[in-house]
């Protein structure tokens, strides 16, 4: 729904709850999608939240919680009744209640804990042993698993018979006794085969599978690849022990481009949302690399500061800096960011090194000639014929410049391209080899380079 | 699969076609995934590829059609007879045919339309009238409809029967007799639901559909909002005329994020791969900004210039340059990454303005005092007690760069953060607001703020 509707709707919905119309809140919220429910739930007083909830319907009401914040969430916990928590933790799905646990604190996780049965906590703290990011850690473990040798008719008993309580039923999962996989069918396959049929007939024996182990990114990859609505997690010995839904693989993809995105800004990335992270935690995110970049902008501080005598003799040579560092960094900031992003989804390979330096380079003279030429202009327009009390012929400070131009363009583009395919030789996330560290280093070649080119031209002239 | 792992099956193909040893290649190839094979395809020596092609079982000859790029479908049609075309046409759902008709060349194009049915081709008409990055464009034509009315064995005899060419089952549509949509019914409750159940009565009606001039962007994000499989679209009268699924809905959110990291770091975003991508192509892509930027960059010259003065009596102060703007840079960069990636994914809306830029500052007065302080710490180690040949007492210096270095930050994160809210106010893309843009403004701005307190608290020194 619109943002606009919502709000309608949850002003409606306050007021009803103002004059308790329980029968007609019902009638609202009922039909209405969770999500949509949670975004409502946002907009209403933290007071009347838990009553509010309690007119839900018990499966909607789980629903909705999986979808509300965690504030919410914690605000809502504590005002269950064990009674009422342990219903809801009956409806959730494991890696849902798995997600709430890790972001609760202490207190209501040992609630939460009490609360659900014995099997259901042992399974918690055995996917909570998963290295945070891994599959493990990302899988649920309501999925339908068939066993080799059944028909086509037992499966569709047993999906009948167990799968109202299953995140999906639309991959199902052959094992043979000891759990091992050893095929998946997929619900359309069950329908479209005849009652009578085997299903170790029917299924895909080449499985696409992930390890426990796998890091979040290689999983949610394999959904890309392969179009997978969902893809079963294995142990060492490929035993079946969940599986990763395509929701949650969306969610990863998110992150994952949040994360690039941070990174190429040089934040570290955030764990909660921009609002929701205090402007402690922000500026913290944030002061580490504005202080190992400023500390870098030194050095070209003091190329600059070597080359005092030019600049006191002919203050105008300072003019042509920002656009000098500015270009530089805009350079390396393009190429980097098409390289960072090529790597990330695969477009690039770190095999394709050279072709890549290949490309950038004539890429940066088509552009450096470019732009050069524009520089050319513009210096004619600005200075007339000559500059400064010297006199210095503008051709001459035009050949400077667009000399200086060309090798900054030139360097900037070899280092956007080159540092983030070497980090991730080195398995170092390319992603922070963007913008600010490029430019950092960008900024202090070209002004070399420039103040190299001054002094050599120029010399005549102080 | 993994990439060696490939490379190694690639090998063994080509030695295999090199003996001409259909049998042994149709037995590695058959058991694979369609997108792998379409990897190791592009190891293949493009003259023995239609004939490497042709092995493939003709199912999964399409499969794998669709997963390769654009340069070796070329290569195929161009080696199909009228026969082979028709036959790998008629397996492709329709969303598959348009994207293949958009990307190949004008008489490919005709070869593939004359070799379509008279009702696909008035079909694929109609989906290209659609707006590019349309959800009637991203559409296909193939999904499971629905007559209210019908009992859930009725329903299952219609999948069974269509079922095999639909693009997905576990999404049916119901529909009244003048095709306007009523309700959804998963699979999930249909088979649970006992055979005589009508499906209006286990059918979802309050339906999430989108229209067919909706935006790609939109489409992708109800997808993340309702964890959907697939989303109908519909004409203006609430007809059903497509589906989008969630495989499709994956590839935008992608190409979504690759657009803005694109325009962020100021290139416009590529139309195919980095490497497809001509050189020229590359250039022209990034060529405007780095014009427009360039030329922004002159301001801050000319200001620089303005206070020639005083940078030929105190050179140092030119030294000071490169840390002021790549801080400024960076500081803006930071804080304008964190609000374009919060729009786009939602989690900060337009009207958030006040309440991101209170934060903003914030953090811009924590990052600051410690920069500042550290740059302190950095003066004094760098220049002892007195600075140059007038003997500037460092702590005046100090001083200056402290202040000049908190206006630069302040303004870096207010322009950060105000600049893509605003643009999306006045629906602008805010990704164009981005590092490059900030970065030539803020510099403007400090290295004024700088030389206005530098002629004001030293002017005794010049």
């Amino acid at each position: 729904m619109e943002e606009l509707e919502l709000e309608k709707i949850a002003e409606e919905i306050s007021a009803l709850l103002e004059g308790k119309n329980i029968p007609k809140l019902k009638q609202v919220l009922t039909p209405m999608n969770p999500a949509d429910i949670a975004v409502i739930f946002q907009e209403i007083d933290e007071e009347k939240l838990p009553f509010l909830y309690r007119i839900l319907p018990k499966e909607l009401a789980a629903e909705v919680f999986v979808e509300m914040d965690g504030d919410q969430q914690e605000l809502l916990i504590r005002a269950f009744s064990d009674r009422e928590l342990h219903e809801m933790l009956d409806e959730l799905y494991m890696d849902d209640t798995v997600d709430l646990i890790e972001e609760m604190p202490a207190n209501v996780v040992t609630r939460i804990l009490r609360n659900c049965d014995a099997k259901t906590r042992q399974t918690i703290n055995e996917i909570l042993k998963y290295p945070k990011d891994s599959a493990g850690a990302l899988m649920t473990i309501e999925f339908v698993s068939l066993i080799e040798g059944m028909t086509v008719e037992q499966a569709f008993e047993r999906i009948k018979r167990t799968g109202v309580d299953k995140e999906t039923i639309y991959t199902c999962y052959v094992t043979d006794r000891s759990r091992k996989l050893k095929g998946v069918v997929t619900a359309k396959d069950l329908m479209l085969a005849d009652s009578g049929t085997i299903v170790d007939d029917i299924m895909e024996t080449n499985v696409i599978s992930v390890d426990t182990i796998e890091d979040k990114e290689v999983v949610a990859k394999q959904f890309q690849k392969y179009d997978l609505l969902a893809l079963p997690v294995v142990d060492g010995e490929n035993r079946l022990v969940g599986i990763i839904t395509v929701d949650d693989a969306i969610d990863v993809m998110e992150e994952e481009a949040t994360e690039d995105i941070s990174k190429m800004a040089a934040v570290n990335p955030l764990e909660d949302t921009y609002f929701k992270t205090s402007v402690f935690k922000h500026a913290r995110n944030r002061f580490l690399w504005l202080f190992v970049l400023m500390l870098s902008a030194t050095v070209t501080g003091l190329i600059i500061q070597h080359y005092e005598a030019a600049i006191a003799a002919i203050p105008a040579l300072v003019a042509f800096i920002p656009t000098l560092m500015d270009t530089g960094g805009n350079c390396g900031s393009q190429a980097s960011a098409m390289i960072i992003r090529g790597l990330a989804i695969g477009e690039i390979k770190p095999s394709d090194y050279f072709r890549a330096v290949w490309k950038e380079l004539r890429i940066a003279l088509l552009v450096g000639l470019s732009l050069s030429l524009v520089n050319t202009v513009r210096v004619f327009l600005m200075y007339g014929s000559s500059i400064g009390e010297q006199n210095i012929p503008t051709y001459m400070f035009a050949i400077v410049t667009a000399c200086a131009m060309l090798v900054t363009i030139t360097t900037a583009k070899f280092l956007g391209c080159s540092m983030p395919i070497l980090a991730s030789k080195i398995k170092i996330d390319p992603a922070l080899m963007a913008s600010p560290m490029i430019t950092t280093i960008v900024d202090a070649v070209s002004v070399l380079a420039y103040f190299t080119i001054v002094t050599t031209i120029l010399s005549a002239y102080f």
